[in-house]
């Protein structure tokens, strides 16, 4: 099987959408999630532009990743000066990743009027930066910005480009519609004259015979062409898949689709149609299956949400409301259905049915109870409270260990540990004297006793935390070691403003565990307390089985 | 220039999309929404699947359109009787609308295990169903469903099913890829097929030649070649272009995309390549750039938002973040931008960002005073200022409001319309008698004059929004028509968890405006006071501009 070598960049070309921070947390939960699905490259971010970015590659090292590798990216060097005093080029090697994407112009427009050089001096500025590069051991790629504009304006520029950075020793070179308004035949046109141009044709521009040239530095196989495209005519993925016809074996997208104004190819949408319909091999085997709940995850981090109508992995892409179209699907699967979801691991939805997302609860009930299979009649019950839950703004999908508790509830493997009998948090400006604006008091009680502790914070729900944790301590100390290290609020329904629905999930860690829990509530202080007594319960219980199990 | 018919099926199609329920109202929005636009033709609803839609084709008779047509749509009859006694085909009759779909099965498969009925009886129900349409008077359409999974399967048999809707009188074959998950090449190359079958070529198909056949009934000119896709590969907008290009001057879609499971084609991404890209005329003349306007109006009518990154249209689709963007975008536009936002009736928004440049704050400054330029004091210094609030987690790219408050203190056009004298929040568990879990008071000082107020709420923000309003009532009496469409929260460093910086964003709204505003803090409290202030501030502010200006 033909196999592509997939790149995302969510974290750098993603991260200039509209909307779109990342933390430093964030940036490494979205590696972790692309290394699980099994991308070869991640475009990281850029060390020279910003601070965070350069604090990231300072920490990504001692990521242990199965699949993945990562890049930097970054500029050619400034005009004029050598590419070894360059400090851009230095903070691209500082990052010390295996590969290094460098963007350079290919449009003699910005070459002329954007960035203001000769166009020999913008041909020496790709080539001395990628050689230089390549003599420190990296893997580079070319990013040929606009070439696809450029290739329409002045062809014979746009190639020379292409072809200055293959000779300097690019290992990948990857054509560009930076401003997303090219049509799929006039990608596949630009594709098939690069390929012409560098000396490729047919399975050559694919790799599989890739010439010499100055030899790649670093890790990977022979050269591959590769393409980025952007949406703003809604073209992106039938661009890439153009692109992929007419040779290219390397993708580049975000797993999500976010991106610089309309976004960039959408690998949600393109990874399964290269593997289900092209049929190449584009991400490790059983991989491709991850990536309904991948995508969803890695837009749970950026504070996005999946839309539901997104292609192969959206929550109402199998939906079937029409009630032809239901009865069509029970009858024959294909007759309403282009593939099988569970090749993408979604799910059907028949609207007014029950039937979905069973075998999905069966899979995570056996890990409570192995004896549990499909047809226990708790999964069908669970199937249904889930359904109930949804409706009202519950998703359990970022939340596992409060969808554990559930189950744990319903299979009659649970007892409460504490009860809160009260509490208060309060919020006040100008504060007093000697107490921080939020602060709290909570009363809980333990096996017959009860205990009252207050708390200051940065904020009520900081407060209330501090005091319920200080209550319970007295009862269970091993909570001492247990800090939340991520919090995040969405409103569910934007409309009603300060009065919608907010969901709150909150990442506790003890050191070696980590866990997400959730609620969900017209109260933002009343879904965190949700939130937190599902993080402290899910940590106790977890113990106490951790204890139990070393005792057998 | 070349014609290109546009029929929009967001009441039918659209309708069976997750989440889409119209009013009677809603539909009688749409029709007149989609009537401004232009567009020639609006498939309404199935008159005979349900007594609302049967309703509005009542009512319908008597709205004034001044372009579009309207069209019933329905199956064809049933096996066995005469199309004269069926009672769907007698609903399509008595909507009384000048065009009618008849959609019927073009693929074996389906004919054989989802209708049941022998391949000869389907080609007779469908002849029957539209001759008899025909003889009544109607411009009959015949969806050719599947088309696209059954010329793969049987090529013969679905070209026959395109026939014998031809031979009957259809003045529309519309051929359908139902499941969404055809490429673009196999549609151009069903498209070739049908034409070819049907005698048409190249400009036949286009319709300037159409063979005369039975003569269609009704008003409109020579027969065309229509295409109807669906987006479960995120192909459709491509697909419909590369039916265009293979000949169909008919195309379907919904505007805003929504319809089932990932939609249809979207019109709004794809009308603007038909016009601005291949010079097609799709609208009648001075309509493109009504668009983005049309688009937002009936996405609010069906309750759904416009994706900020939609083609064309989305709020994002011309918003430059990076500065190396924003900067080539001020000095030559179509750097990065691949048509002129204008052309459908958008707008460039030049994000303010860690990563955004001068240029972009120096064309912001000129909104407020046009007499400043990139190169007065107050840029520097308002970028020197924008970096610092940017390092401690203040984002201003969807906070337009409060930038601009920020800009006005900066150039010294600003002075604070009240003063928060003190506030208290309080969020409490179990709640007495008579109380909301959040309440919340908050006194005012506004000349001299101090008031007042409390309020209970869905959550802390939302009590302390009601007793801050209630307090500014009684000076600023026009703060009655201001409410709140929307409060985003935002962790900003997730490693701290709830003592993390939290940055809350508010959209606010009088009717015929609405602003974002901001605001920044340890605590989410004094955030969403912070946001609350600006939102109220910025209202105030405008309001009295406008009065000034209106004195001149």
């Amino acid at each position: 099987m033909d196999k592509i070598e997939v790149l995302d960049t969510s974290l750098r070309d993603g991260a200039q959408g509209e909307g779109i921070a990342f933390s430093l947390q964030d940036k490494l939960a979205v590696v972790r999630s692309l290394d699980e699905l099994g991308v070869a490259w991640i475009e990281a971010g850029n060390p020279g532009s910003n601070p965070k970015d350069a604090d990231f590659f300072a920490l990504a090292g001692s990521l242990k990743l199965e699949q993945a590798k990562l890049c930097a990216f970054g500029p050619t060097k400034k005009p004029g000066g050598k590419a070894a005093d360059d400090p851009q080029l230095q903070n691209l090697l500082a990052a010390d990743t295996p590969g290094v994407v460098i963007f350079g112009k290919s449009w003699d427009l910005h070459v002329a009027e954007v960035l203001r050089v000769s166009l020999e001096e913008n041909l020496a500025m790709i080539g001395e930066t990628i050689a230089f590069l390549v003599s420190r051991g990296r893997d580079v790629f070319f990013d040929a910005e606009h070439f696809f504009d450029g290739w329409k304006a002045n062809a014979a520029y746009a190639l020379a480009a292409v072809q200055t950075a293959r000779e300097a020793g690019a290992f990948r070179i990857v054509l560009c519609d930076t401003n997303g308004g090219s049509f799929p035949k006039e990608i596949a046109a630009g594709v098939e004259a690069a390929a012409a141009c560098l000396g490729l044709a047919g399975k050559e521009a694919a790799g599989e015979a890739g010439r010499p040239g100055p030899a790649a530095a670093g890790t990977a196989g022979p050269f591959l062409l590769g393409i980025h495209t952007h949406n703003d005519a809604g073209l992106a993925v039938a661009a890439s898949i153009a692109a992929v016809e007419a040779g290219c074996r390397h993708v580049q997208g975000t797993l999500v689709g976010f991106g610089e104004r309309c976004g960039n190819a959408c690998l949600a949408a393109l990874l399964p149609s290269l593997c289900l319909k092209m049929g190449f091999s584009c991400l490790p085997r059983g991989k491709l299956d991850r990536i309904s709940e991948i995508t969803r995850r890695v837009a749970e981090i950026a504070n996005v949400s999946v839309p539901g109508d997104m292609p192969y992995v959206g929550s109402s892409a199998f939906s079937h409301k029409g009630g032809m179209h239901s009865d069509g699907v029970l009858k024959v699967r294909r007759s309403f259905e282009h593939i099988d979801p569970s090749l993408v691991g979604n799910n059907r939805h028949l609207l007014m049915s029950e039937v979905g997302g069973r075998s999905a609860i069966a899979e995570r009930v056996k890990k409570i109870d192995p004896s549990i299979t499909r047809e226990h009649p708790v999964v069908a019950h669970l199937a249904k409270k889930l359904k109930t839950m949804e409706a009202s703004g519950w998703a359990f999908e970022g939340a596992d260990a409060s969808f554990e508790l559930l189950v744990r509830r319903e299979l009659g493997r649970y007892k409460p540990l504490f009860t809160i009998l009260a509490y208060r948090v309060m919020s006040e400006h100008p504060t007093g004297a000697s107490i921080a604006c939020s602060h709290a008091w909570a009363k809980v009680w333990v096996d017959g006793q009860d205990e009252i502790a207050a708390a200051e914070g940065d904020g009520p729900v900081n407060a209330l935390d501090g005091a319920l944790r200080r209550a319970l301590l007295r009862f269970y100390p091993e909570l001492e070691h247990v800090r939340l290290t991520d919090y995040k609020v969405r409103v569910i329904d934007g409309r009603a403003a300060t009065a919608a629905k907010v969901r709150v999930l909150i990442e506790s860690t003890d050191g070696p565990n980590s866990w997400t829990t959730l609620g969900v509530s017209e109260d933002i202080i009343d879904a965190s307390r949700a939130a937190l007594v599902d993080s402290i319960e899910f940590k106790l219980i977890g113990d106490i089985e951790r204890k139990f199990k070393a005792c057998l």
